[in-house]
């Protein structure tokens, strides 16, 4: 905007909108006008929530998942089956595991995957921890929920070694087609997978 | 998500997110997870800003904008011209025109447009006000920066007669074609009216 047709605090209430992901600096506008309007209904409850979670929210001690109390609501839920450990790299992906919903366990997250090229090696991910509560816990099976990137793979074949000895059962998500996906837009290495991995029908 | 992975808490900063124009379901839950990795240098100015914001807003009981001052920014800028008063429906509009950035003059918000079918009235609307500002400040002209919709045609007709015998020139915005616009895909009331509106070269 060439001059203020409003306060900084507004100009300032944008700027910070606009670094929210999904919004944009257009958007940023059209959502803090929204906010300003439905200032009773909205921003307040919304400021408030905000620093009730400010106030609360911490990095699991057990499996590094982000939540208002520690242990978190994932550790400390009793329905888990504890023999069941799923390595992801990010709270995100924990996230979207649990949206599917196919499996009702519990979590480790690393804190990233392996990078040589961006400097992150085993120190900088909760690996040990992984290592200690596989042979330590009642956990029969690890399944390294980790994308199928090289990084993803690299830090997926890194957990299997250190896991070796442990004698617990490693596992990783099958490679195929995603399900409402055309063949036609799939690339090689995904559909060799899925032919590799064929079920019978 | 069938199941907790987090405490209600943020559960609710995730229902709130959904309800900020620009972010949906889907967003809210990428957008609150970054706000929380980010807390320090996101999420708590992000709150503050909206604390501050909330504690100053008002209208402005000059001209209906709304601002953490009253009057507002705008009506308090000694750089703008005092001879030309924009009359928009809303604040939105306001920032529109103010990003448009073509004229540095003050404005009148109406608060919505008259809308029979609606049951907005006169009287519903910043109406009285603005004919007491056309009337006794140093205004020359009055331009009416409504929608090209019937509501918004039928606010500046009735606002004309209103002004009608105050002596001061009413204005509206020029219909054409949108710049950057294609012939081909424009109504045909568009066309008809940048026809009639033609410019000489």
């Amino acid at each position: 905007m060439s001059r203020a047709v409003a306060g900084p605090e507004i100009e300032r209430l944008i700027q910070l909108l606009a670094r929210v992901p999904g919004l944009g600096p257009r958007s940023a506008r059209r959502a803090a006008l929204q906010l300003i309007k439905k200032r009773e209904q909205l921003m307040s409850p919304l400021a408030g929530a905000m620093q009730e979670v400010l106030g609360k929210i911490s990095t699991c001690r057990v499996c590094g998942n982000l939540d208002v109390r520690d242990p978190c609501s994932v550790c400390t839920d009793a329905t888990r089956d504890p023999t069941l450990l799923i390595v992801v790299a990010d709270v995100a992906d924990l996230w979207a595991l649990e949206r599917a919903g196919a499996l009702n366990a519990r979590y480790h997250v690393l804190g990233g995957t392996l990078s040589p090229l961006d400097g992150i090696g085993p120190d900088d991910l909760n690996i040990p921890a992984l290592i200690a509560r596989a042979q330590d816990e009642a956990v029969g099976e690890v399944l390294l929920a980790l994308g199928a990137t090289v990084d993803g793979q690299t830090t997926a074949h890194y957990i299997t070694e250190l896991l070796r000895e442990s004698g617990v059962k490693v596992t990783r998500l099958a490679h195929g087609v995603p399900v409402g996906g055309e063949l036609d837009y799939l690339d090689e290495g995904t559909l060799s997978a899925a032919i590799r991995s064929r079920t019978s029908l």
